[in-house]
């Protein structure tokens, strides 16, 4: 039978991958309303943040209070500490679902997509909600050995996120591109928004590397693995 | 005679607000470098951000040490624990900092502010640093008394800012605006993160209202405050 203490620590484990799930629900939905201008879709996911904010907060203050109460060492101390660290970037990764659907119902009934953008959107949406999907699997993950091969995925994800979001903007200074000033205003918060949203998951991938570690250099610990890994050159 | 741990929590705090100094300095650097189109201090801020980066990540890992060997309790705990959660929000201060200034190095030896929109970002430049000054002050307020009325000022200026933020679409997208596509994305991402700086410095804000008053809903306690003292009408 497990203690109370120990029931806790599992409860905050469980309620930061529950938080990663929604936030999967969210970029899915907002991606898609994003791509459709379904205005509908897009309203529930700025619904759905704000419980995705609350279920931060309150899980922050368990986080604490189980610090406070129980003053938990070793991997204990490290799975509250994850907890506390990652939640900020779990909360933004929900503002940035919300701010694409917010561009999706300004531009309604129009859509937000700029000309000439509409398949890098679908990709950057795909690769979004990708790394939210692993995301989950990683904070669910029990070893280091199940975990670290997930961080390598996302990073990989986010690189790609990257090469997107540098394309959006050769795209719109190409002589080519025919939108307005509105819609290179979309284009350019629209990347911003998919591209930061990868890179808060690469930021809580570091941070569970540490959880399963204890190394706090979280990018030399993947960099030794991903060179081990490389072919020579 | 102060004890041991005593002095580490005292060198937590003391390092959070020398990490907000160099946040400060950074995005005073930063507003000069892009309004003169100056590529020598925009360097400087690129540079000056691993320094800040760097400070962050050795402070994390003292604050989760200092929580591991002396299981910290009540107002000792408070410090800790607000310093680990403010850290990241000061390490993304730095980076909208160093974002700004690689937009005016990759526009050297143009200017990246746009046509019209000088006076715009000359006032939000000016209003980032403000919100940085007090900031510090915030961080080294040693009671409630004196750190609700400063994180009160910090969210009268970044009301301000999203104000000068909104102003900058309205411009942009009006038939007198002049700049190109490429002018149109430097106007979007520059206030974007002008405004991101501002929004990090009020995130920051909250979490020391936590670690005064232990009060978890920090917006109730600075709306009430705020309300209690608006004039009536």
């Amino acid at each position: 039978m497990r203690d109370i203490f120990h029931q806790a620590l599992e409860d905050v484990q469980a309620r930061v991958i529950e938080i990663s799930e929604l936030v999967t629900v969210s970029i899915d939905k907002a991606t898609r309303a994003f791509g459709k201008g379904d205005v509908a879709l897009a309203e529930e996911v700025i619904a759905d943040d704000k419980k995705i904010d609350e279920l931060t907060r309150s899980l922050d203050e368990q986080a604490i209070q189980l610090l406070a109460m129980q003053q938990p060492v070793a991997r204990d101390l490290r799975v509250v500490v994850t907890a506390l660290r990652v939640t900020a970037s779990l909360e933004r990764m929900g503002d940035m679902a919300e701010h694409i659907a917010q561009l999706a119902r300004t531009r309604y009934p129009e859509r937000a997509i700029p000309k000439g953008l509409k398949d890098t959107f679908k990709r950057m949406g795909e690769l979004d909600v990708e790394i939210a999907r692993e995301l989950t699997k990683l904070l669910a993950a029990p070893t280091a050995e199940t975990a670290l091969p997930i961080a390598d995925a996302i990073r990989n994800s986010d690189d790609d996120v990257d090469e997107l979001h540098a394309g959006v903007f050769e795209k719109v200074l190409s002589d080519t591109f025919q939108g307005d000033s509105g819609a290179v205003i979309d284009a350019t918060l629209a990347s911003r928004y998919h591209e930061r949203f990868a890179d808060h998951a690469v930021s809580i991938a570091k941070k569970t590397v540490y959880l399963h570690t204890g190394a706090w250099d979280a990018d030399a610990a993947l960099d030794a693995r991903i060179h081990a890994e490389a072919p020579p050159v």
